[in-house]
């Protein structure tokens, strides 16, 4: 067993861009807390509605079950790069859309990087 | 603004393989239906249980709200490759561990194609 890796005649991509926003909800007080606890639910209701006002194309913003990084959340994981960001706020969330989504880079400043 | 692709210096994968299964329920009688009406809880319920019998590592089976694919659900998509299967019996959920992400093959039977 190797990773998921791209073959050479899988169909296209069909959303260029998805993204994963954690909305699992722990119980208050739960010691690893949750994402959903964190705000998370919001935060993904901002980015979706962000993404639409940008104009930005064949990207699909999903909410997820626990992504198991409740103690780094609000957590959201883009693929297929695969980058991880902690959206904390809104104004992380713009980040994350103008810096990687938009732009094709890194929003280095909330990038989760472990 | 181009797809979302990995970079040179991003970090490793959290995840290697990382598998989102559509779980979103729409009322009885929707005209596009909805992957939990077509059983996709259990079937991602028997999909984690079954890749931790098969010792699949690095792995995290999630579930995810609506992938936008009603009409052919219960749907998966695995990521980084971007790759989405029709999982409509555990037979299927068989084939995508196996022949998919044990393998790193394709589980053309019930790949979604378009």
């Amino acid at each position: 067993m190797t990773g998921d890796v791209r073959l050479a005649d899988d169909p296209a991509l069909y959303f260029e861009t998805h993204a994963f926003v954690c909305c699992n909800r722990r119980p208050d007080g739960h010691p690893r807390g949750s994402c959903a606890a964190a705000g998370s639910e919001k935060l993904r209701d901002y980015m979706k509605a962000r993404a639409k006002e940008m104009g930005l194309s064949s990207i699909r913003i999903n909410s997820a079950g626990c992504l198991d990084r409740c103690e780094l959340g609000p957590c959201v994981v883009i693929y297929p790069s695969g980058v991880w960001y902690r959206i904390g706020s809104t104004e992380d969330v713009d980040q994350v859309l103008e810096q990687h989504i938009q732009a094709g880079g890194r929003a280095k400043a909330c990038m989760i990087d472990e």
